[in-house]
């Protein structure tokens, strides 16, 4: 069954602003190996987050700044089509068009973002929709979704389900700053909206260990354990 | 100073689904006066609302559906730039560059909606934002915003400022099925994400009788007792 | 064989303004079992000539017109593009180099209208010159081509077969308003020139039947007593 | 007021196949000193003819045929713009909405072809009721419209003036391979249907000797005595 | 192993102005028989040295000068897609972006120039590396490099193998007015710059006789004695 | 007088890889002030290195990298278009038609790379030769053309003006790996074969040091003592 993936931009480079080879190489593996992934958006991470401090500091407005982050995105997606070859798409995905046609090819589409003011993770739901998949697997620097920070707070606990309804209140409680250009969270308000519309299923994993993926894709995706289960209600 | 119309799709349209031509000639006499504004989103209205009931009882699925009415809302841009003639942009804006040309040439942009899953009110901050605009007028079939729907409670109170905030809560305690296609309200939660980042004033007025434009636009946008605006905070 | 099909608007709409659901149904179910019928273009209907009779009223110039009926040609593809799913190619096609690409990948390409000036009788042969397309069908709502308007005379007469020649001296004679925005004739003079030099076999047929489609493609194409064909000489 | 201009291929080379460089240098003087000339539709002349023969010696079909005439109609105008220099729209005009954008930015814009199937004039006419240009001159290589064939009948006579009723007549008597590729007419049946649909009056003058443009434009277009007026009815 | 192709405009044409129809139709056999070739770049030949005449006589500048022979080496390619039918992609390509969907689709990308400044020969690299083909022939109207010009001496050597250190010094020695539109060597420095950040295998051969092209497509690439191969060093 | 600008991406950052926002706001402040300056070319810099030296480690080819050189240098382009507000083209320049467009609409056009295997520098001509502009400026980080690369020789010496034969010949003796993505240097072989054929005359100054610019925008472009002035021969 068809597969989409958020691949976050917190995943390509180390602290050190290099990129992650050895994450790469084995998502590389994995996507030529599993034929039911079709869709992959990337996000923009350290050096989007640069241009956009940069931007800032110059004056620049922030639907500016996001057109940069979608610029640094798109050089993502780039890359990962080079190291992918012939089972990607040639060209980076831009519009919803663009994902169809690439999804009529039998070809992995592969995009960055695509509007200011949009998270990834809408970008990602918008093409899901689009081509009708089903199953969307967010890889993130985190393991789960939990009640509290877990970088602050030692008791936090992830949950193995969470639904809509409820991570929209975890959302809003938290949501400090959401708006500006290059700090979307995972999961924003109007993502959410189109969570509540579809009947996607969406898993948030660990990217930062790619056998994470691998385990996913051989587990049943509705009852794994790895990472939390987002439920319409 | 610039300002930014949303133009409802509900205007457009009488209840026996004839267009609403008397409205549409003061508004094309407004703009011809007016210089401030640039820039116009207009909604799909009732005949987007008839494809989507066709195509939603034909089974297809309601990111689709949104493109049908994306399509029907451009119609009616492409409707309104012939009513307009030379001060107009003579293309239907469609990305962000569009508008921006449209805005370098000095004519009004017109556009429909963008991408599945978005408002037009997005839309229309989304361009706000792109070309630097700080005034922004919905015209909408209401009065403003009240504490409870109007045409349920007798007694619902009209606002004449409210601030995002508080806005937020009314939408989530009111906010039943805001994303099913062509059911989007006049503010979702995406378009309050782009309010809180911009310095942008925000007036809802009645578009229903076009003298509230008329008598907005030789009034003090922020004093004005016409409609409800909408502040930062 | 390859096959054309020109879907005339006048089929998506019932009196009251409603859609043809039956209708489309059976259209769909048909293509999804008839792997011959490559071009499918659509006419604006009842919707378009609502768009356009607003804009006349409102002094719009007939160019501008027809761009209005063009877009809503192109919604009616849209539609029938969703209720094909993936044996449709995804996008609308607007050029002649679209249908190349549509035909390339063994989709069937829909389109609605292209430029102003033209029916969408003209459109369907100029994709099915492109991509050598050689039986054309024409769904219209009247069973074929009479010698009088058969609406107003009880004694005309259904031809089997009409030459070009014969056809066009017919519209001729008949040819009271053809060039206004919307009241493109099933055909035009443009579109006889096109049948000229071509050698493509075309049938008009009563689609408000769907069986009448099913027979024909079970029958011979040239000899069949469905409709009315036109030969070159 | 706006002028549009069809300037025929005919007009471009001599019989040995040699540009026309004093007949263009003349033109462009012309068009550098008048402003109203604003759209500039030029057809493809001797070298589409060889392209198209070429083509169709190898076998290839009628539409494909139409498209090298319109590469090189295209050619045609580059060289024209670049003859022009910044008085034209530096872009070949493809689309309608090339033409609207080329008018916006006051430029003149400059055209070939735009679709198989259509004569230049057709692209003219489309050209001039997209931009409400309501004067058209056809440059040709005869003097104006005759009863007869003016090569062979030394006893034709010209026309001051014919409506297109009557020019219909003359076109459908002689009208004996228009629609292969090429081959089409100076007028098409096509273009009679977009003449009568609008007030543009149009002029046909021998444009081998460009005084006539020059005295035309110093002269009463209805009146003038160069070439032949054609008039709506 | 993939094949790319440079045709030079040169073939095009015999010196009466004439198509090559034999040559031609001899080259679409090969192609419809040999399914490694996957790229082809035609040349401007005869018509676009005259357009580029005209033009330097008219006072156009070399850079557009450059545009009219880019157009008409895409003109070349337009009547070779004609005739190889749906082997062929049906678009000509424009974009290293078009030319990896071509590959993408199956389909043999056929282009024309792409920039000013660029002979074919950049062209056929850029696209060759774009889609990782390694072996490249170009068919020009000479049997190979030499030594000296074989057309003014005698005593002049073929090479059968040279690399391209050794073709850069016999460039820069002759290399008088490479840099004019229209005038671009088969070799060109930038064009050597590509050869050598690539391991392609060049073979120049003589296209007058395409027995040369069966020949070398059944012999081994590296060691023919047909035409002249080019090594990185 | 008009003036192009190549702006080397080694300008951008610092070595710890910071922006120089000092230098790009004086630059900013120049082209406000000085109205000549039509075009920039930005190049790629330090992040155009890291994504090309990832790339690389990974196994992409060489082309592959020169697109995400180019990708990174549009993002530099879309800066430096946020900085500089409504006095630039406000979309990033990608063909020679936008940049006609943008000296059409008088905004300073600004553009990144083109097209793998160029270096900015034969963009900047490809741009000047479109637009007739006759001077170019070189902003890099060196402050002229020296016989010994400074940097290893202590004494080198700077050329006040050097001949574009002599320049090659320097090129052609120092030129170890022109051709590897990333790599080009300022000058190379293709761009001085587009210098030979046009009369523009280029100055190539150290842009670390903006009074640089500002001082010879107010100098006689020629005699200037400023950097090294690069002429036909």
């Amino acid at each position: 069954m068809d597969i989409a993936i958020k691949f976050g931009g917190s995943l390509l480079f180390n602290k050190e602003g290099d990129i992650e080879r050895n994450l790469l190489q084995k998502l590389v593996e994995i996507l030529k190996k599993n034929k039911n992934i079709k869709s992959i958006v990337t996000g923009g991470g350290l050096i989007a987050r640069k241009y956009i401090d940069y931007g800032r500091s110059l004056g620049i407005n922030e639907s500016y700044l996001d057109l940069l982050g979608i610029d640094v995105s798109r050089i993502n997606a780039r890359l990962l089509i080079g190291l992918l070859g012939n089972i990607a798409y040639p060209i980076v995905i831009k519009t919803i068009d663009d994902a169809k046609l690439a999804y009529t090819l039998n070809k992995i589409g592969i995009s960055g973002g695509f509007l200011p003011g949009q998270s990834t993770t809408t970008v990602t739901l918008q093409i899901a929709e689009a081509i009708n998949i089903k199953k969307l697997i967010i890889l993130s620097d985190v393991d789960g979704i939990y009640n509290k920070n877990p970088k602050l707070h030692k008791d936090a606990k992830k949950f193995n389900k969470i639904s809509t309804k409820d991570l929209e209140k975890l959302i809003t409680n938290s949501n400090e700053n959401q708006a500006a250009a290059g700090e979307y969270r995972i999961f924003d308000t109007v993502s959410l909206q189109l969570f509540k519309r579809n009947e996607i299923l969406v898993r948030l994993i660990n990217g930062k260990n790619m056998d994470n993926l691998l385990n996913l894709l051989n587990d049943n995706f509705e009852s794994s354990t790895i990472g939390t289960l987002i439920t319409k209600d």
